[in-house]
């Protein structure tokens, strides 16, 4: 299952790079690509080149702000682009009137003449911008569409949803992704863990992204392990090994100091559930604490196990809360805590607090406006299906073929689509500041550091700032030419450093919750002019009798 | 990628069902399932008798009912449930101080000692209700819960969703399912295809759904192929062959047929790429008629194409509105088309007027308000992601093991579980209309036709309800037994029949979207006296000093 390590300028004749869903390949696709190759193919077209943008209009969550997210995929998508004879054989069954010579065509199609250049995989990107523009023949960057907007698609939205849970929570919160069970399918799951991960978080459940991505997992016991226990009658047996080799009566242990602690109303079956469980992880001990009751059985029973488990010179790791009211029972579990320590000179005040529960990003922003003791957040379903908005609409236009800019209008300003091949600066003030992301026309000069640049709001004519940046960072990278290119696959962890580096480099205003600031997308004079004016030209005026 | 056609009482010996995701395998899990079937293991439990049931707790979108969704690919997940040697080997990284013997266990596992019985895939199911009732080792029964969930609850929620835009729509609108785009994931769109299918739709464009499931595929073209030609010049064959053999100057035709009807304003670059796009598919012919403007431009240069395309004998299809009121614009197409006639002595009055652009269910009900002449729609996004309520809440509970029952606990009624084994049966009146799902233990006596029997509400103990039922059945099937049993795996045909007799036979009123009628689930005489004791018994006395 595992892919082999990344390697830079894999050439297309070597093994492909492989998607890590097998199921995608060009036939993870929309029928309308294929007619739309076809009618390409058959009116002599199908090598025009072209340029297609994939942006998105609007950030998602009410938000000013994305995380890039997709693009490995994306390069494994295109090293691997190529229909198998098996698919052939179907597609001659969804175009039965299709000129047969077609298909040869369709058999011998590949990226190798696709020229990508992308935003950095974990780029905070914005509305407008091109996250990859795609150059190529026109029939197969046009079947690249839907597979392209499928893997950019939900893994910006997850990865931003991601980001935007760790940003409330809190940079010092422990955040696990628990999401699998909830995901809509399993890739769902599988992307969502791997796309947390990337945005700042700790952890996940799914075992098979630790795997596939070398992510850390975590988890710890469900209440049906705690249920399946009636009491100490389930316990096959009652010792316990201490780290130094001498066996102990662990059930004694625990009974005596239950007796100790004077707790006479906690559950035998949740205690025995505990000390079967301790048995078999005797460090890192974390138990679920509200199967019976939290505060009369499981916070009693969890400290019973970590006082005997620490006497025995193991360290437990905290506690599990799952239900009711998590600000108020984590900090009662704090004090119960804290309250051994003169019965039982164990000092389990530092024991790590959990809590779950269908937690999402405002609960998290909740907590924060209480006072709480949770350490540690196990998230799941709000995550990871982005239960606020759980679609980002990314669309892939047309901006050029044959060297002729193309557009898509609309009634709606907003949905116009900007022609031409575009670069994409970032600006950034002497503070360090990014200020504004300048799109310009490929062929215009670039803006410089220290040269005054005139910055047009696309929707408002009279809207014109000139910024003199202190540096200027080119976003687009050319990570696709024929094959990978020097910039290759960074790693999970380097993505990850990047997203840490981005989130930090922002004004914090752009990425509150409420009412944030909207980030300013630009456009050079140039472009402003060269849209405008196609935009003129193509509308009808429209004629009423 | 095809599966092999499905086939009855293959016995485990032999080559196993796969699941249709590759990623799918009992490593498709949360870690704490793994802690848990160590846990037992360690305590020598990993056999002890024990079932779970699978269900949720409220029907999804604030509606009434749900389609059980997932089986299949449930069983698929059965039949192949075994680590392979490189997931042993990760495992040992992640339960790095297990006991080896352990993985000698994991190694070994499978589901041949394991018993479900489940619902049928398609059925109308409702809250509490288990979806799935497994047996078997514990251990393996914990290791199920993960991938179980996974499967069933995005199915179900997508299965459920589909039928509701189904039902909005009305059953003589044709439904094509566009989502792929904006699915969460390769899998989340092709899930969604297979079960919009399953639940009444008529096509997908998703082709990769069309060759993995036999599903129809159905599309047209994009903005991208309109725009990508600026005139005639594109055009470098003007011929087309009618349905004789005979060539005609295909462009002077189409302008001549322009100039007649008098289309003064239209986009020559709109209408070449309908030529070239009527030149590649002259039958079936359907345009996206809003890239440029839709009164003025789309619909004229569609109807010169329609008209030119009948006289030659071919049969154009339709055109497709993307953007706009769908309402007034669908109106106005179909009052264009109509007046064709009196002008060409063609009839295009019949042609297929087609909507898509973020249609959700309040949508279709609110077109249904208005009049409208869609007869077809295209929907992603919302359908695929389940926009009002992305994620369905299924659980898994322990409900007995060594046959004594279990139960969770909560302080919230809705909230506990319902321990032992249990039977579902759908009491059907002499109107032929179902009136109840009862619940009962397995051992208790079945309900009768003709013979009266109690049912309870679970959690109203005034609320009792003599019911004579004309017609019982029993909801639950034994699926799989070590293997698959006579049961074996309904095709995605028949599942379909399956759907459209389950949502004719139900009343109206549980089905409609505003202030839907809860449908009735209630627990026999037996089933609530035991279930009540168990809590009453599991739930210490708070102590307040």
């Amino acid at each position: 299952m595992r892919h082999p390590p990344s390697r830079k300028d894999t050439p297309l004749a070597e093994e492909p790079l492989r998607p890590t869903n097998p199921l995608v390949s060009p036939l993870l696709n929309d029928l309308y690509q294929l007619n739309m190759a076809y009618a390409y193919w058959r009116a002599g077209r199908q090598d025009d080149p072209a340029v297609f943008d994939l942006f998105f209009r609007r950030c998602p969550f009410q938000g000013e702000f994305a995380l890039f997210a997709g693009l490995e995929e994306a390069l494994r998508l295109l090293s691997s682009f190529r229909f198998d004879d098996e698919q052939i054989a179907y597609l001659r069954t969804i175009l039965p009137h299709a000129d047969p010579a077609f298909f040869d065509w369709a058999a011998t199609m590949d990226c190798s003449k696709v020229r990508v250049s992308a935003m950095r995989e974990g780029t905070m990107v914005f509305p407008r911008e091109p996250l990859l523009r795609v150059e190529g023949p026109l029939a197969i960057t046009q079947l690249l569409e839907t597979p392209l907007l499928n893997l950019v698609n939900y893994a910006t939205l997850v990865a931003t949803n991601a980001a935007r849970f760790r940003l409330a929570a809190g940079p010092d919160k422990t955040l696990l992704e628990f999401g699998l069970r909830r995901a809509q399918g399993p890739d769902g799951g599988v992307s969502a863990s791997r796309y947390c991960y990337m945005a700042g978080w700790d952890a996940t459940s799914n075992t098979l992204a630790g795997q596939l991505f070398d992510i850390p997992v975590a988890g710890t016991m469900a209440h049906s392990f705690i249920s399946s226990f009636g009491g100490f009658e389930d316990l096959k047996d009652h010792t316990i090994t201490g780290p130094d080799g001498t066996v102990h009566d662990f059930v004694e242990l625990v009974l005596r100091c239950r007796e100790e602690l004077e707790f006479t109303a906690t559950s035998d079956g949740e205690l025995a559930a505990f000390v079967a469980f301790a048995q078999a992880f005797p460090n890192g001990f974390l138990a679920l604490v509200d199967t019976y009751n939290t505060l009369n059985s499981g916070i009693p029973n969890f400290i019973v196990l970590a006082v005997v488990l620490t006497r025995l010179g193991f360290k437990p790791l905290g506690l599990r809360l799952d239900s009711g009211d998590l600000a108020y029972l984590s900090s009662r579990a704090r004090e119960m805590l804290s309250d051994a320590r003169p019965r039982t000179s164990v000092d389990l005040s530092r024991l790590k607090i959990a809590a779950s529960n269908d937690i999402n990003e405002d609960t998290l922003l909740a907590l924060n406006q209480q006072s709480h003791e949770i350490d540690l957040y196990g998230i799941g379903t709000h995550l990871v299906t982005c239960q606020k908005q759980p679609a980002l609409g990314g669309v892939y236009k047309l901006a050029e073929v044959r060297s002729e800019p193309c557009t898509k209008l609309s009634e709606i300003a907003e949905r116009r689509a900007l022609p031409g091949r575009k670069e994409v600066y970032r600006l950034i003030l002497s503070s360090g500041l990014p200020f504004v992301d300048l799109m310009t026309r490929v062929e215009d000069d670039p803006p410089e550091a220290g040269k005054p640049v005139v910055c047009r709001d696309l929707f408002n004519e009279l809207h014109r700032t000139e910024v003199t940046p202190a540096q200027v960072i080119r976003l687009h990278h050319l990570v696709w030419d024929g094959g990978l290119t020097d910039y290759g696959l960074p790693s999970l962890q380097e993505t990850r450093a990047h997203v840490f580096r981005e989130l930090r480099s922002m004004r914090s205003d752009h990425l509150r919750s409420l009412n944030p600031t909207p980030y300013k997308v630009s456009v050079s004079e140039q472009l402003y002019d060269f849209a405008h004016s196609l935009w003129l030209q193509q509308t009808p005026i429209a004629r009423v009798r």
